[in-house]
């Protein structure tokens, strides 16, 4: 149960930060690169790692490169407890701090680099609970967690079975699921996101939504394309879509 | 003259069908690796290339994997006339079908792969043109190529010597420059953005704007945070706030 989400292996130095910083989960050790130019954000991991008693092994690079599992782990790498996913159910509503659900549904998402970075542009426009599918996605893998910057250390996870039947629970429960196709003629724009729980639900890279995911939508929209290109890239479109919601929150709030 | 932008070498499936059928510039020859999957792309490179004339060479995986400059050129890279830059005074006239210019200026940064995604982002977002800076920054290498996903194709570009000047001549000429930089405390939704030349300003992807840079911007804007992480991915925050700009100017020219 505890690995179905991943998360375990952590690369880079800002990802490594917000690791230790938010202290959600406990670090196991942290391995550094031997002779690395002196660095603010390699002192504040050694200093967090002594401050919560996290063994910290200097290692030859090559022996740092042959455990990590990214291209550029900025010779960096801390294993950690992998991130437990927390119920559907818990993401559907408000937040302890009293926000409404705003949630993300990566449906079939394959590029580790697509969710990292969706991930870290989710976290900075408030997403409160993020849904994977359990199978056939990507996993919270050192790619997606160097990617994401530190995003994971933050974000809640869902774990699900199947989308269609998570979409199914989201709207029993009151959660508006919007699907982004580029191919919608509704444009995101036209759509009141200001209040209430709501879910933005990206597709795959090359295939878009799966036709049951499309189905189980309460909405279908794009974002208005005014170049030459068929389609932005997916984790633009959904920080994009994201961010769209992030503004009209704030609007609702401060009108 | 005409290499100074690059965009001599071109790899990656959609980027090179959009090199050949966008036919803006001519393409000297096109590699394919031997042995591929059969792909609608891959076929709609080989019509276009013959429609085109443009020699078509396939050659061994090694050799294709020896001449590319990417990671992951699909099995495909063109190399073609570099992209001719265009002057800074003509990028601030209305384009030919009447768009009021929107601009994007790249003020250093150095990741091709953020340049690459922007300049995708940035054609869906109707930009109708790119400062970059002659020096200290990336050029459109093989790896912006790629990301750009042929964005550079439909784009143009001015090559300038200084961004501040360059922000100086905006100016002169009526165009509003907006500087991203995180740390400020004016929000880009509070700015008008529907009508009028603009031209949007990103930075350093770790020093944010240079400090003339963002001294010579008609504005200097954030995008409103809501989570735990200290800044967006330029790239992102990039596009977020061209389609801000979009979504003002097709608002203002619907009203």
């Amino acid at each position: 149960m505890q690995s179905e989400l991943g998360g375990d292996q952590v690369e880079g130095r800002q990802a490594v930060i917000e690791l230790l910083a938010t202290g959600r989960r406990p670090v196991r050790r942290v391995l550094l690169a031997e002779e690395q130019e002196p660095s603010a954000q390699l002192d504040r991991i050694e200093e967090l790692a002594a401050r919560l008693r996290v063994p910290v092994e200097t290692v030859p690079r090559p022996r740092l490169d042959a455990h990590a599992r990214t291209e550029s782990n900025q010779g960096v790498v801390a294993l950690a407890q992998p991130i437990e996913p927390v119920a559907l159910e818990d993401l559907c509503r408000p937040t302890p701090s009293g926000r409404q659900p705003f949630l993300l549904v990566a449906a079939g998402l394959t590029d580790p680099r697509n969710l990292g970075a969706l991930l870290r542009s989710a976290d900075g426009a408030g997403v409160t609970g993020v849904v994977l599918p359990r199978h056939r996605s990507v996993r919270l893998s050192p790619t997606v967690t160097k990617t994401a910057a530190g995003a994971i250390e933050h974000l809640r996870f869902a774990s699900v079975g199947g989308i269609p039947a998570a979409l199914s629970v989201l709207t029993e429960l009151g959660v508006w699921s919007i699907g982004l196709a580029g191919e919608s003629s509704q444009s995101i724009y036209d759509l009141p996101l200001g209040v209430g729980p709501i879910a933005i639900v990206v597709g795959n890279e090359e295939k878009g939504l799966p036709a049951l995911v499309r189905r189980r939508c309460d909405a279908v929209v794009s974002i208005p394309q005014h170049g030459q290109l068929p389609s932005l890239n997916v984790g633009v479109a959904g920080a994009v879509a994201c961010f769209e919601v992030a503004r009209q929150r704030q609007a609702a709030s401060s009108s």
